[in-house]
């Protein structure tokens, strides 16, 4: 990256810090849960989730807080998509993605490392949709089908935070979609970068909330439903 | 936003130190300028640019950078194209983005804080395409327009950079375009988010670097071209 | 256009016909009315309705029955939506479609032309989006406000049947929506287009219903919401 | 479908006639080759070309003309990039188009329904792109790919006229593309809807030529090449 041209302060603020100043000025709003949600875990695939690839990292605490969060969305018969992302052995369909970052080129469709990590399942009837780039919603029928399901939310789950996840929370705000991002449920292979995208979030895309508001959002619809 | 769920750490780490893990991983190389590059300017309208607003801050910098980049541009025939976002006055064009940033709403279609800011007005030739979202590619016919130029590259200047600068940066790799930002180009209400999206946008869909870089690139194009 | 290469068969078969011969084999099921629908009235703006422009034919009929259309929609409370088609004055935002259409030069965003015909005006609060292109999804965030509506169907009016109405429509049944094209509320500059691509819309893309059906429908929905 | 309201005339006129009347009015003006073309070959897929599917017809001689053109592109290292449409075995991913054409329900994944002709075998570096709905743009990433081979234009060969290839000429001119269907490659399941639909293409969205114009064409390029 290019030299910064300006130092950075003596002191970094906290992101609390910097949101509490955005609320003032009328940023970051609370979106609430809507009526219809869909669930997409994004990218919790091996070549992700698996520390010995080159593109991974321990990603233990969120896939089995993801794991609780699928169990609910199930009880309350909750629709649950997920994605993957494939290559073909030659990139093509990779763009200048592939370019930008080399070590996507694990992601062969063949290869393990585009199976879904063995924590986290799909069910036979849960979709799982194969993109190329960082969103969920780009060069996938994915809106469609959020449109077909009657969906009016979103619940994200998944890695990067500061990447797919992001891009794909950014699209679901601008696709229409209430968007929602339990906190536990979503990481990245560094703690800044995953702090600084959910302030980002929270301040412009999506609520970010504790899981356990989630699981109960979710209980209460199982209850409904019976 | 959610309270942390984990302590940051004592010291975090600075930008650099994070990109040069990722570069050791295979994460964040160069992708370079291409042959045919379009210079887009995105949001440096009043309602973001002037302080007094509650969306803005003073860009005074990154406009004087940019006024560069565009004289650079013009001298080499490269085209230059601008975003504005507006809304109805009743806001039902602006989905759930005005709802997680209620200060949007002061972006009437007819008020100054949609016009360009004076310091960087578009010349009569150049379209400003009409946004309602982040990115400047969501609900306009900016990949048309791109593909009718020929464009192989986007150079991308504006406000914010953790918003629409990003987003747009984003969704120009996933269109297949080589993504250029020169560092001064661009700026944020606070300086944190500021550098935790150039590190995201350099290590993953963009080359963030010194503007000299990209004016002695143009440079070398208007000598060409006489 | 080309010299066709094959003879005209002596006697040509209506679209009723084919039609039977499609349904024989698994094409032309229907689709059903919806619970959420939107009206979209596209391009009835003077530059298509009014028989002096060049573009212009006598859509007489077709407005009346689309007044009927909104009156009813309206009644029941279902958003109306409009399109118009603008271009700048260098038609640099027409890409090769004004290039293949010479004439929709004339659609100037100032002009009358693009004005909404005065026998089918639009609320104030009614949007009218602004396309450059034929589908009323292209370049326009028209999928982004149906899904904050809420919407699961569309029913269509407007002009031309096998130009902006029925590339709506494969966009429509694309991003998920039941697609309902009232036959009355849809015209064409000649009667053989307009036929043809009735046709097709009923084998593939959207049911092709008689108005009063569409009013039965809405009639229906108007008495609930009391 | 509905019961015509119209009488059709004692005597239909036949394209020629009506596309004369198109360009007195300014409609259907030539767009011309460009200078960097990709060849997209749609659904010539089992499903659609063996006449003992529901969905199949005779396209012996479309496919041979195809074959040509095919080789002809791969001379002049001209890319060629195919489709198939694919469906899980529970349709989710098919949405209302596979309601309206229950048909398509053949084409599951792993089924012979969804290969290539083996008139018409893809080489191993050539992308067959997977998609859902008519357009080949929808929900795949060939804007993105067009975007980074660097085309300005589109050469369409497959099926149906009325069908696939038609919404994908509509999709192409939209994103920006010169396109153009050389008219013996190809051919839909009855006369009528063919003509009709090359009559519209020709007037709004592409150019129709004879095969033997797009050959030279490549002929051209080829010669240039070496």
């Amino acid at each position: 990256m290019a030299t910064r041209r300006r130092k950075p302060p003596a002191a970094r603020r906290p992101p609390g810090e910097i949101f509490l100043q955005y609320q003032s000025r009328g940023i970051g709003a609370r979106l609430g849960f809507g009526v219809s949600p869909v669930v997409l875990v994004i990218d919790f695939i091996l070549g992700f989730t698996d520390p010995s690839s080159p593109l991974g990292a321990d990603f233990g605490r969120e896939l089995h807080a993801s794991a609780r969060l699928l169990a609910a969305a199930r009880r309350a018969t909750v629709p649950v998509l997920f994605t993957t992302t494939t290559y073909r052995s030659d990139l093509s369909d990779g763009g200048f993605f592939v370019r930008k970052i080399p070590s996507l080129a694990i992601l062969q469709a063949e290869s393990r490392w585009t199976d879904a990590d063995p924590r986290l399942t799909p069910l036979p009837e849960e979709v799982v949709l194969v993109k190329k780039y960082a969103s969920a919603f780009f060069g996938t029928s994915l809106s469609s089908m959020l449109t077909v399901l009657g969906a009016d939310s979103l619940i994200l789950a998944g890695c990067t935070t500061s990447g797919c996840v992001r891009a794909t929370a950014v699209d679901a705000i601008q696709h229409g979609y209430r968007t929602i991002v339990p906190e536990e449920c979503v990481g990245d292979r560094a703690l800044e970068p995953h702090e600084a995208s959910l302030l980002d979030l929270e301040a412009k895309y999506a609520d970010v909330v504790p899981l356990k508001k989630v699981l109960a959002y979710l209980r209460g619809r199982a209850e409904t439903n019976r």
